[in-house]
């Protein structure tokens, strides 16, 4: 196991009180890559019970860095900081928290922005194709390096709700629950097509150059057009209408100036131009296309000839909890509800909530008056104590 | 009256049998701007009668040419080919049906693409701000350079449906009844974002020169990626699931292959590859930045302090229909039900039709066999005769 402040192989600042875990080098890939000398930056909260009985491993969106909540190495809002910490539904006061970045992502662990330390240059486009397959093998490794014998409970929120299936698939007994949170086991036509757009604005940017642009903020306008579009799939419709309806804005956004014929005029354009600040240059392009190809393709069936059901329903938990949003467009309630008939059909005791909330695929982040009460409870109920099994 | 095959003064082919109709010099527009030896490209279809009093306006959406229908001039089908004709549903062996090509576009019509006659060059960006509203003065002046003394039925679809309410606000007394077709009668938010990501598309490609590009082909990749989105939101969600799921193409698209990187792989992908190349090259770049933020701006309740219900409730109207399709996301059906509310509180009788059709926005477009029925019977049950009034 290493534990140590590396330092930052990427081209984004990671915080200093991130930790690194080392992929086994020649860490395999789902598509016939292979990583040298690659890790996973990850953030742990609470203690570990004496016999690892008490860890919980949450697996984030597309965009999750490893910083889930404040702590006191990084006291800065985590990006679930309502819903992690002691006395919060995840309860750090009794469970030991796991959360990582994506391999593949930009936030620490190795991707494409990171440096091959074969060649000694980033990666960029020769870094080889993830899967949400390999995401999942990496947070084995490092809940196997942690020292935790087996989870008491597998949390996925969005993209991650995909890694926590295929890990779940993969390992039947690495986790004894589950928490699925506006997740999917495959990923929806529509969505594919939305994120399709998605990359070619950045590939269709020609400061992109091929992936070789010098600085992620050089991507300016592709990423920009990007990320509105994919702010535009994690809201509702009916989020944009109650919220801006047809407000004028006051002031043109200085990034939108520079076609004044064409200047946003509504609050809803605004809004995204305003958004889209906190984002380009601190995410970059090629790892946005890396993870965003991987959704796509991701379908837990393919081990099961596409047989969807049939994959779910091998998936071995004591229960379950499934909750969607039925105004999610990205995610939608009926992939929440072929997860629930897949469980059920391997006898998993599912309880499935539709939630009521305007704010669509990204209400976890949002509606926490509606979330924190289910999972909290979920999470409570678990028996403290199970008969030791070695599963790993 | 003018009925001449003029030159063609824009870039676009125009059919030769299209007709042409002159607007009055000096045509003044709601944002300010004057049109000088402006005309609108159209057809007629069918007979007008000795007395004037069987003509029906069709206001198309915001690709629509005024080619509705073939006719003996013009033997290819039209945009709406399966509901106007002899004994179809719109039947022009009873109605004199009349449709063109909305100011600001680019078949034919007066806009961005065609040739400012004080200048000599193009107009591009010099082209006036054009709006809903105007589009709907101009066919004001086409029906009466018709002859046309009311008209026994507008019918607007999509964009057509906001131009269609403008008509009949400003001129109550114009028509006997209308048929809206998933219209609104303002721009939702979802919406207006939406198109607003379309337009960025095209601003952002380095080909578009700030509307001075040499032909409208040479902005291929902006064009590419607004048509795409805007597919995506004439369409819905489960049309694109159930159509093509998770199908993988056999070949990208020459188009895409220039980053075979991240070529398509699905056959969602290629299916928007394949339909863009029908659209790009043909539509005009700057006339699609002209509509489309007309569209966004259109609210009928501009002039009645914003209470849309108001400016509803003023149309003077026999009896309406209103259809929408409760898979559309970009006109959706709480706006056709906006409409409706606001008719009955003018005391129209109104009837509204949801159908359920997988097609989304576009329906109106593919389901014949849901949309020729109810239009059939609503014409059919028009009373020939009527006290003449004298309204224009």
């Amino acid at each position: 196991m290493s534990k140590i402040d590396a330092p930052d192989r990427t081209s984004e600042v990671v915080p200093a009180a991130t930790l690194f875990a080392e992929l086994p080098d020649g860490f395999s890939l789902k598509r016939g890559g292979v990583l040298h000398g690659a890790r996973i930056a990850y953030e742990t909260h609470g203690r570990l019970a004496d016999d690892g009985s008490n860890a919980i491993l949450v697996f984030g969106g597309f965009s999750a860095s490893a910083h889930i909540a404040s702590h006191p190495g990084n006291t800065s809002p985590g990006w679930w900081e309502e819903m992690v910490g002691p006395g919060k539904a995840v309860d750090t006061n009794r469970w030991f928290v796991i959360c990582f970045n994506a391999p593949g992502g930009c936030f620490g662990s190795t991707g494409p922005a990171s440096v091959n330390p074969r060649s000694g240059r980033k990666y960029r486009l020769d870094f080889p194709e993830i899967s949400i397959e390999d995401i999942a093998e990496a947070a084995r490794c490092l809940v196997r390096q942690l020292g935790v014998r087996q989870l008491s409970c597998v949390i996925g929120t969005s993209m991650g709700g995909m890694s926590a299936l295929a890990l779940l698939h993969r390992y039947p007994d690495i986790a004894r629950t589950h928490i699925n949170i506006s997740g999917a086991a495959r990923a929806a036509t529509y969505a594919i097509a939305l994120r399709s757009l998605q990359r070619q604005a950045i590939l269709n940017d020609p400061a992109w150059r091929r992936g070789q642009y010098e600085h992620a903020a050089d991507v300016r306008v592709g990423m920009s057009q990007a990320r509105m579009l994919g702010m535009l799939s994690y809201r509702s419709p009916e989020e944009w209408q109650q919220r801006f309806a047809r407000d004028r804005i006051a002031a043109v956004p200085a990034a939108a100036a520079k076609d004044e014929a064409f200047a946003p005029e509504f609050m809803v354009e605004g809004y995204l131009w305003y958004k889209v600040n906190g984002f380009v240059g601190h995410y970059d392009p090629n790892c946005y296309l890396y993870l965003s190809r991987a959704i796509d393709r991701f379908d837990l069936a393919d081990e099961t000839d596409g047989d969807l059901h049939c994959a779910l329903s091998q998936l071995d938990l004591e229960r379950s909890l499934v909750i969607g949003t039925k105004t999610d467009i990205l995610f939608p309630a009926w992939q929440q509800a072929a997860i629930v008939d897949g469980l059920n059909g391997g006898k998993v005791p599912t309880e499935i909530l539709h939630l009521d909330s305007l704010r669509g695929h990204d209400a976890f982040l949002a509606e926490f008056d509606q979330f924190a009460p289910p999972v909290g409870r979920f999470l409570a109920s678990i028996p403290t104590k199970r008969p030791a099994v070695s599963v790993m």
